[in-house]
């Protein structure tokens, strides 16, 4: 079997072992029997444990970061239309993935700086490619908008950080679909903008 | 010096320490010495190493916490402003106690089951105090919202998010204040949910 393809099948076992038995729980030995080789040929492919887990990591974040925006690109003629596509293929593959995702997120970080880099790195991207398609709204909605970069940055941090907490939500409602739990959030996040676009200002004196 | 009074010194210092050198880096010697007293007499106190920052950490989220429930009671006469201000107490102590919001959010997650039961609770708590906020919102705009307790309860995970991940935009933009944090916060989310009680729903095919 060629190199890389023993790789990624060491690769496919350790994400499920990592997400069923933590980190700390998980065993090279476990991983190196499912996969049906020794545990020298492992760490002769894949250096450590840790080396291990920081290379599950980074296959897994840049599915997840390739397929938001390979679906944002895709996604249609407006900013608002790349970013419906982009949130559906997120919630898509959590859904779809939930293994990868539980290394991702919920192990990665603080079992080392590497790993910790490894998953700020994913969320820079993923957070730069939806600050852009809300710059480009922004752009599209015209210079009556008044709203900066700096607004931009502050609507990707919240949506990024929503959809992040909102992947608890779906794992406690497994019946709603992803494109429910898109709809739901382009619902209250983009709606909300589109007020925001047309100079509408919430102030909390106006109760 | 009484017990109590000597063991919430050590807490405050302790969490200067874990949040400057991490918790693996923080040494309790350390703590001992800008405490101004022994090594075994933190273990007297405090157990362990993972005791001390369990304690740490169960401290700063009670704080984090009741200024939430605090400033969201006392907030005013609407779910709306109440939810203000709430999440201005939130943007607030995040400002105040860097340290203590790195304690909690940053190095919390892996240590142990303990420590990442801790962090959950608290985080569950914010949340049902929000979805409690949202739910009294959909109630006050009567039965035509058509919102349930599930949409309450999405909407509270997006907000708890979204602020979550907004600290570390604010950390990025120091010259903002918890108000305008707040206020921009406000209007992406809650704007969006008067249009969605009022029966606008954002669909893909519209454009």
């Amino acid at each position: 079997m060629p190199r890389r393809e023993r790789e990624r099948q060491i690769v496919d076992v350790a994400v499920q072992v990592f997400a069923k038995r933590g980190y700390h729980g998980a065993s090279v030995d476990e991983i190196a029997e499912l996969a049906g080789i020794s545990k020298p040929m492992v760490y002769l492919y894949l250096d450590s444990k840790e080396g291990l887990f920081l290379t599950c990591l980074r296959r897994e974040a840049d599915r997840l970061v390739g397929a938001f925006q390979g679906a944002a690109t895709a996604g249609g003629a407006t900013p608002e239309l790349r970013l419906y596509a982009g949130l559906l293929a997120f919630f898509a593959f959590v859904a779809e993935h939930r293994d990868s995702w539980v290394v991702l997120h919920r192990q990665a970080s603080e079992l080392s700086e590497a790993i910790a880099a490894a998953v700020a790195e994913a969320r820079v991207a993923v957070m730069a490619e939806v600050a852009g398609l809300v710059r480009a709204g922004i752009a599209e909605a015209g210079p009556a908008a008044q709203l900066s970069d700096e607004d931009a940055d502050f609507v990707a941090h919240a949506l990024v950080g929503a959809a992040d907490s909102l992947t608890d939500w779906m794992a406690r409602h497994p019946g709603q679909s992803p494109e429910g739990v898109t709809l739901r959030l382009m619902n209250m996040v983009w709606v909300g903008m589109g007020r925001v676009l047309e100079g509408e200002a919430w102030k909390p004196a106006t109760g």
